[in-house]
């Protein structure tokens, strides 16, 4: 019988080694959306899901079993919050889940994955939902064996997948939070679409040459305290972020000729979740307590920046000087007011990633409403294409073009990633209560913002949150970062302030 | 017992499973190199190091040597040259060696490769010897454990980590071809630099633009047969070229803004390697006959495109013209003729990657030289820059004026590759033979090169080598291409012909 110490360094060591083998699959996974040539995808694939194999024999290793048993009842563990106690609570959750996926379906699944993104970005080009409908529907059959397979009680199979995205939140909790926020959006947008004060995009829609946007939006991302040294920042179809391992995070964006918006809020979104990253302890790496809180948490902090921060008049009072350097074509005799009006415009429109901040939360609600509706069954794949096009026409008024510009936008489906978009909504709302409690800690942002000092506030969102990893859950931290429960009192007073000023509502 | 089908399908199996994760470590290898940030320089040698560890636990499994050990006696696995003899043979060589090495030494010198590859990069942009020497003296030790693991009966140890790269060549047997090559090359050299013609390399050091440099070698790279559908090309420290997987082989270059022979002469000889590991059978993948034959024959592919072609008049027949509009402020009024003379000219230089075709074989003698006494113990790791630098001006009557320029020029001791120059000699040797060869048997090239016409060439090497992969010894497929023994007469012809009429011998 060893020692709690010496059960709990096999644990960590092995739960290391694991993450090293997930961090090599995460490069893989990053290569394929970046660089790959096309004629890698079938071998591809198969690194992947040999990869993921690899991972699921470790991750549900019967000696993971038994150490934790033996760590269940050990007293000198530490206390409920500490560490070590965080660690091997979430290594239990994390086994449990995984001793009860086979190995097959971990392997199907992560090779669907990698043929299904393939898939999607050659249907999403050529806006083909027929070319796309086999693969989804053969990644909504696998997610739906994993939610049978995970289990949900009484619950909803939806319930199995949000598990591994937000703990503790489930369909029924999700639905109330996005209940209560919808009306008092709803009636927002409707008093801004007929205030008589009507703000254009056009000055964002001029010409922003590729490679000036480019050094823009490396310099702004450095600036919010990104680093280089331990980052990169690369082109993709669909942006994302990756935590490859310590030292080593990766952003990506689309950069668009013709749009300002896309690229540059685009970056300060991915690099919000890459400063949270990089904020993770090193030597927790593979640990809970090394691992981003929950998604919801993930995307408080992308869009804390993107929004709260990036779209705020005092980012551009230290920016905007910069900007019309950049692009003096398109910039050179355009006040400050004006283009800050032009990247806040609240418009119905398509796209989910360039949405305004109003607007934005539909989106999610639309595809939360989708995607239940999908994994039960309720809603068979090959209706996606109409249903998301009627649905789309009731919530925006507005009935998308082309597929691509409706249910073919997002990369998420394509990877398996049912359960993920709700979280984004909560991202809203966390960075809604962490932005407010974080001017009541540090005193009035704009000043600093204004002086082109971001730190401080980059620095309190580290002591809150990204230090933290696990140890504590979402919930848990919110409380202890904002003093609040689950809240979208601060967003709303977010918008309602900053669309009140700029629509005279 | 298995019938000798399943037992040869079960070997397969193994073997394919075992290079998919090599070719994920092949992928690590390629970002390090490529564009991850410094921060992930620990992490990665983790990568390394584990994936390296799981690769000789597979590559060393028991059950491979139970299959070997039936198969060996099975009448029905084919003839002597059929491929699934060849793979079963090249199977035994492989498992035999791997199983010699402990794995605690295969993963630390995995690890160390990553980390001294970093340390290489600081210390060559530094011109830091002392710096490197630590990785140097450990890379050295390590390699000294692994030729004694593997063994060398009655020959030197040096044979031991020769053999993984040209397979059945020893330190004596390339003593004898380096031997008898040298003073066939010494006194070309001397007639040359004796002669009254005198070239020069200002053409060629004139302002080329990197971005235009890209877009050019991407175009010649294409032409000569590498397909980017299957390929692509990136930037970095030390070119290399790199076959992730079926459909996945990636290039790298250096682009300097005044220096036109480094990246495009980089390219072509990269794309050389690229178009063999392009023609290596997908369906072998994993097996000696989808395996390049050996190093030598590989740089014969790299050093025939890059030299016997393009530094060819024919090949400038038809590029000349796009060359002129790709460089117009520094080929404008430059006649097509001087410019083949300025990317021909001969001249003893430090850096053996843009040596010209003459001086190169000197470059790896003397490393071939400095690297049987590293690996002897005869010349202490310290003593190297020393060595290295007396050396160079008993070659070539110069001395380096820093290490970047000496003994730091190259990745490959950092890398662990001892044992792997000789071959970029002998690839010389081969090309001449394979390029003697394909004119007899497809007639006069120039022609077709002159209307930019490579294929044919291309699919002769595919044909007689590149599909072939291990099916053969190295001697054996030269002896089918050429119907010659080794011999370096036709690479003899080749240079004295060239360099007579350029300098009038």
């Amino acid at each position: 019988m060893s020692s709690t110490p010496a059960l709990y360094d096999e644990l960590c060591q092995r739960l290391h080694e694991t993450a090293v083998l997930g961090s090599c699959s995460a490069l893989l996974s990053w290569d394929e959306q970046t660089g790959m040539p096309a004629g890698g995808s079938a071998h591809r694939a198969e690194q992947v899901g040999l990869i993921a194999g690899l991972i699921h024999e470790r991750a549900t290793h019967p000696r993971i079993g038994e150490i934790l048993d033996q760590l269940a009842g050990a007293a000198d563990l530490g206390e409920v919050e500490s560490i070590p106690f965080a660690n091997v609570r979430e290594s239990r959750r994390t086994y449990d889940r995984a001793k009860k996926l086979p190995r097959r379906l971990v392997e199907e699944l992560s090779r669907t994955t990698s043929l299904a993104q393939q898939a999607w970005i050659k249907a999403r080009r050529d806006n083909d939902f027929p070319g796309f409908l086999p693969w989804l529907e053969k990644m909504i059959a696998l997610k739906r064996e994993e939610a049978e397979a995970v289990g949900y009680g009484d619950g909803h199979p939806y319930d199995a997948l949000l598990d591994e995205y937000e703990p503790e939140a489930t369909a029924v909790s999700i639905q109330a939070v996005f209940g209560a926020l919808r009306p008092r959006l709803v009636d927002l947008i409707a008093r801004i679409q007929n205030s008589s004060t009507k703000l254009s995009t056009e000055i964002v829609d001029r010409h922003y040459p590729k490679a000036a946007q480019r050094v823009f939006a490396d310099a702004a991302a450095r600036s919010i305290g990104f680093s280089y040294d331990r980052g990169r920042l690369d082109e993709s179809a669909h942006p994302f972020c990756s935590g490859i391992g310590p030292g080593d995070v990766r952003l990506t964006t689309r950069f668009m000729d013709h749009h300002f918006n896309s690229a540059f809020f685009g970056v300060l979104h991915e690099a919000g979740h890459g400063i949270y990253e990089q904020g993770l302890p090193d030597d927790q790496f593979g640990l809970g307590c090394g691992t981003a809180c929950s998604l919801g948490i993930h995307e408080s902090q992308s869009r804390l920046w993107e929004n709260f921060v990036g779209r705020s008049p005092a980012f551009w009072n230290y920016f905007y000087p910069n900007a019309k350097q950049a692009f003096p074509s398109s910039l050179k005799d355009v006040p400050q007011a004006d283009f800050y009006k032009a990247i806040n415009v609240v418009e119905p429109s398509f796209i989910r990633v360039e949405a305004d901040e109003a607007t934005y939360n539909l989106h999610i609600m639309l595809r939360f409403e989708l995607e239940l509706k999908l994994i039960t069954g309720e809603l068979p794949p090959r209706d996606l294409h109409a249903v998301w096009n009627s649905t789309f026409q009731r919530d925006f008024a507005l009935t998308p073009p082309n597929d691509a510009q409706g249910c073919l936008q997002d990369i998420h489906w394509s990877a398996g990633l049912f359960g993920y978009f709700p979280t984004y909504a909560l991202g809203n709302i966390y960075a809604g209560m962490l932005f407010e409690a974080a001017g009541k800690d540090l005193g009035d942002l704009a000043p600093s913002f204004s002086k082109g000092e971001f730190l401080p506030l980059k620095n309190w969102l580290g002591e809150k949150i990204h230090q933290h990893g696990r140890r504590f859950s979402a919930a848990e931290l919110m409380k202890k970062a904002t003093g609040l429960e689950l809240t979208h009192e601060p967003l709303m007073r977010h918008l309602e302030g900053k669309y009140s000023a700029l629509y005279g509502l």
